[in-house]
């Protein structure tokens, strides 16, 4: 073995891997010759010409670990190819983002010498991601040693092995190294730097890749965002300022507020995402799920031999199972609801025969037992969701996490605000609302942070513990060798992507804004919890979780139209809360229709206000959109210039 | 002269003339000659290379017409290379549209022979026109004989000459015999064809191009989509339905249906753009306006030397002035709106002291009086919002065309139902606003017929019947010859562009559906004018108009939006109708309140209801979804198998 990070193929290259594929421990071993010379095979002969080397651990401590893990590498030339064919955009000579292509090379600016410094491990394990999921089958008729692993031409043969449980994971691996950089730079070190952002974005990128990258930018964006509505806010809870003018200059700067910076952070997050290049990144044909199934067809698209599941099928699942599901699920979360109310009354009315301080602590059981049975709710339907989403079979990875997002959702904001907006509307008890609004916030944050960063990596270290203590007994202080690294990786848990990390930040802004008249420390509480958020998500990514492979992403996705959905229905709830409000309601004693007629006036500008600021704010700044405009102009002029050469070399021609 | 439609070029080659440039009568012969020598000058020469002739005429009857007039046409091997350079895209052998290449130009369904039917003339006019308003000036500091018209290298010439009144314009010319046939089929011939149209918009779009075909679509389409309400409405009529469940009903229905046919008509239009062509071709870069004005400097985007005109001072001029006016505009309208109420006034005393025909008769006076004045203040505003958009000073012809649009359409909206909107809500008078709607639908209906249709056939008929007579005399029953026609086209009115026929119809679509609830007869009203609609519009293009150049859209634009805005409106103006209506207040005898609070709950489900049902329908059918997706993954396999080739034939070269 060399220097660290470096280990031979079979054919001697030394090479760095990046990647890990663990097999199953039974693993036929005529499938695992097979399975490393399809990778291993040129381009040519259907291969994908990557470099592989298995681990061969398990000496040191008598315990025998997995066997079949093996580390994946490849050479820098097949990874500057892969980088052209997954379609990276990198920084041109002249400053501008291109799409990078092999033989224009030389001219990109962060290719220097060998080429080593323009693309970042991340991307690396990326472009052998792709590379693994293209392997196709040829003329297989099934993985060998496993009669029922069907394969036929053109079937991404990993997806298979996925699918059949003989591959249980593939995954990238960290770079201790850099890993220490990035956590120093990242939340060890206090720092007011002069750059725009307190998190070193770009070094986040290059480690873990655009989407992740995108989520921690958008928690600082969004917790930025929060200071002034905290800061208005604090004010109003110190002095205790019941004037409902007030209030209503409070819910308008939030309403105005709200709009206003969800749309400059899609100009933010363009700058960003064209600065990674991926602003203008074309997508890559989408491979199917790996547990997608069907009757063996052809692709319309593509003309290959695939599972074929018709589309009608699927909206019936939809329709017939799914949304009943999900209604059944609301109608339950409503009746839990209801009891919780129940047992709020029920406290009150101790409070009010014997009233001392254990029952007036007795008062806030009620609704921390019904936060607590939220959050267990929230799981289990999360588990309910994610099987009928399976179940309803989507050919597309991005189409399951649409569905399966929407799903939950829906139930998460009905569960979370139900109570709420029942308090609000139908109980018109400000007090209660307020009281109830606290309760469930700081509860929510409590547990968010034990659930997300606690409970991971208590439970991780205990995993670690014991395989650790007899590492460091053998090895002393040297540094872990790299089959090592990799087995314990592999043991580490995966992350699940951003979902929870947004939902989390989704739900913390329902609660400022859709009540935020009533309570205007939300902002307060939930900047504090972005805080400590930023680190805790930091340090879970960095210690906790396995490496997740980079994902490509241009801007925040669904999560977008998410929080514009909050903001247009906060502005309906922060209208109908001013109107009910008892002062509102002195100034029109003689007639609560005009109150209720002015209030939807109100309401009804304050939405058109918000479409019109929608539109007329452009989504991507103008320097961007300048540049983008030069770069298609240009390959039109060069196209236009050899069609003009080609022209004159062969004049009359055709004529 | 060859057969009818063939002229020679200075150099002899016959050439088929498709466009004609006329210069003004007196220009200096100096400029002329560089002119056409810049025209006719190979591209390597920074020419065009395109075919010209004057007309020579005046020789039959004594006058003189304007001698520098000349005929453009290009070679057909210059078409085709400027097919590929506009982006044209063509139905390729496999069925499927691709951008024409003239390498595979074999490749294409309908290039056969000489490749003479692959092009309509009018993309051939189309091309001309792009390559002419693409000559450049090279090293010229002015135009020849006017030191005044200053050039500086990559100023487009033709731009310049039109912004000094040299060139007074360019036209494509009419085909008669294409056009004898396609008004025959368009509105000469009942038919009940088994195609999805009435009208043969693929002939349409063939010879006026994709712009028009679309608003020709659009008209047939939205008369259809407004047939149910039409149907659903007589009886209300008829039988004098004064229930208000009915009413809700059917205003609900409409509701429903308005979102359901603007959403269709997306895909629809999704459809006929593929087919044609123009649903993914991209947009060449856009050369500034001709009247365009600013200090010379350097264009971000193309680099190319340039007037350029700060952002910041046409915002300031917006905002400081433009809106302001429109404003005061608004403003002037809503004063004689009051002055309409008070005649209305006068004349009900009037009739209430003396009720007999006369009196009865003049009841109607006031309306009509002020339907009138709409459409002179809808003029006279036309006029002032153009010199306004055109002091803005926007740099492009689309942005010019955005801004006009949206001052014309705020007030166009404004004028015509403001007082419907005054008697509905402020004076709350159903029966007034019945009456009021009828009017003002009929009398604009009318109006809009004459000033659009019968007006300018009217002028153009005297103004050609001596012309024309004195040819007659002359060529007894031959066909006109080439250069006569030309100067006879010349004088024909210019149609400028889609805009007033869209208002039209959008204005329409505000009385059908605003008010729907009190007038369900407006719906029948609309069809009866759209059916006429259809062949006066067609008429007016056949032969009242100079033919417009076409104009490659993929959907209609703006306008989109506009209904679609005035759809969300409706639903407001609707459920607020509704609300006060007796026989709803008759339900809700105890309590305003409720009435109100009901009435607001149901528009809020209905406005979601329609965002919900616009996200959930997809803009383009699945059809065209998977060819489009087809061809990017093709154009992505090409490139990679080429790459592998390439790396195959080099091996080892770069490791």
């Amino acid at each position: 073995m060399q220097s660290g990070w470096s280990v031979p193929d079979s054919d001697g290259t030394a090479f760095t891997p990046m990647v890990v594929l663990e097999l199953a421990p039974d693993t036929n071993e005529e499938a695992i010759k097979w399975l490393l010379s399809r990778i291993r095979d040129r381009e040519q002969n259907g291969g994908v010409e990557l470099l592989l080397e298995q681990t061969l651990t398990g000496g040191h401590d008598g315990q025998k670990g997995n066997p079949n893990v093996f580390l994946v590498g490849s050479t820098l030339e097949r990874l500057l190819h892969g980088a052209e064919d997954v379609g990276l955009f990198k920084e041109f000579n002249d400053g501008s983002m291109r799409a990078f292509t092999y033989t224009n090379k030389d001219n990109f600016k962060d290719f220097q010498g060998d080429g080593d410094s323009l693309l970042s491990v991340a991307e690396c394990q990326y472009i052998i991601k792709h590379k693994l999921d293209t392997l196709r089958a040829k003329d297989e008729a099934n993985v060998p040693g496993y009669p029922k692993a069907k394969l036929y031409p053109g079937k991404s043969i990993i997806r298979r092995l996925q699918s059949k449980g003989i591959l249980l994971q593939v995954f990238p691996l960290h770079d201790k190294e850099e890993l220490k950089r990035l956590s120093f730079s990242w939340y060890k070190k206090v720092k007011f730097s002069s750059s725009s952002s307190f998190q070193p974005l770009n070094d986040i990128r290059r480690y873990f890749g655009e989407g992740l990258a995108l989520y921690f930018g958008f928690l600082e964006y969004f917790t930025f965002a929060m200071l002034p509505m905290a800061l208005i806010g604090i004010p109003y809870y110190l002095w205790d300022w019941e004037d409902y003018d007030k209030y209503v200059l409070f819910a308008v700067f939030n309403l105005v507020w709200s709009t206003v910076f969800l749309e400059v952070w899609k100009r933010s997050s363009a700058s960003l995402a064209y600065s990674w290049g991926t602003l203008s990144r074309k997508k890559a044909f989408e491979e199917p799920r790996a547990g997608f199934h069907g009757v063996l067809g052809f692709n319309p698209v593509t003309g290959r031999k695939e599972p074929v599941y018709p589309n009608s099928k699927r909206q019936l699942k939809i329709y017939l199972l799914s949304v009943p599901f999900v209604l059944l699920c609301l109608y339950l979360s409503f009746y839990i609801m209801m009891i919780y109310f129940d047992m709020e009354h029920w406290a009150l009315a101790l409070y009010e025969v014997e009233p001392n301080f254990w029952t007036g602590l007795f008062l806030f059981v009620p609704s921390i037992i019904y936060a607590v049975v939220i959050e267990v709710l929230n799981l289990l339907y999360r588990y309910a969701a994610e099987f009928l989403t399976d179940w309803e079979n989507h050919r597309l990875e991005s189409s399951y996490q649409n569905h399966l997002v929407l799903k939950v959702l829906v139930f998460n904001f009905f569960n979370c605000f139900a109570s709420l907006f029942y308090i609000a509307f139908v109980m018109q008890d400000m007090v209660l609302l307020r009281q109830s609004l606290a309760t469930l916030l700081i509860t929510s944050q409590i547990l968010n942070q034990i659930m997300e960063a606690f409970l991971p990596y208590w439970l991780q270290r205990r995993r670690n513990k014991k395989a650790h203590k007899r590492l460091v007994k053998v090895m002393g202080d040297r540094e872990l060798p790299l089959p090592e690294q990799a087995q314990l990786e592999s043991d580490m848990s995966t992350y699940l992507g951003t979902f929870d990390d947004y939902l989390e930040q989704f739900l913390l802004f329902g609660y400022v804004s859709l009540f935020s008249c009533v309570y205007p420390l939300a902002a307060v509480l939930v900047v504090l919890n972005n805080i400590t958020e930023v680190y805790s998500d930091a340090f879970k990514m960095c210690h906790v979780f396995k490496r997740p492979f980079a994902e490509p992403a241009s801007n925040i996705g669904v999560w977008q139209l998410a929080f514009e959905t909050m903001s247009v229905i906060a502005v309906v709830t922060n209208c109908a809360l001013i109107g009910l409000s008892p002062q509102m309601k002195a100034y029109f004693l003689e007639s609560d229709t005009q109150l209720i007629l002015l209030v939807v006036c109100v309401e009804h500008i304050l939405l058109a206000f918000k479409f019109i600021l929608a539109f007329v704010i452009p989504d991507v700044p103008k320097q961007i959109q300048i540049k983008l405009a030069r770069l298609e102009f240009e390959s039109l002029e060069v196209l236009k210039k050899k069609k003009i050469l080609e022209t004159s070399e062969s004049p009359n021609t055709d004529k």
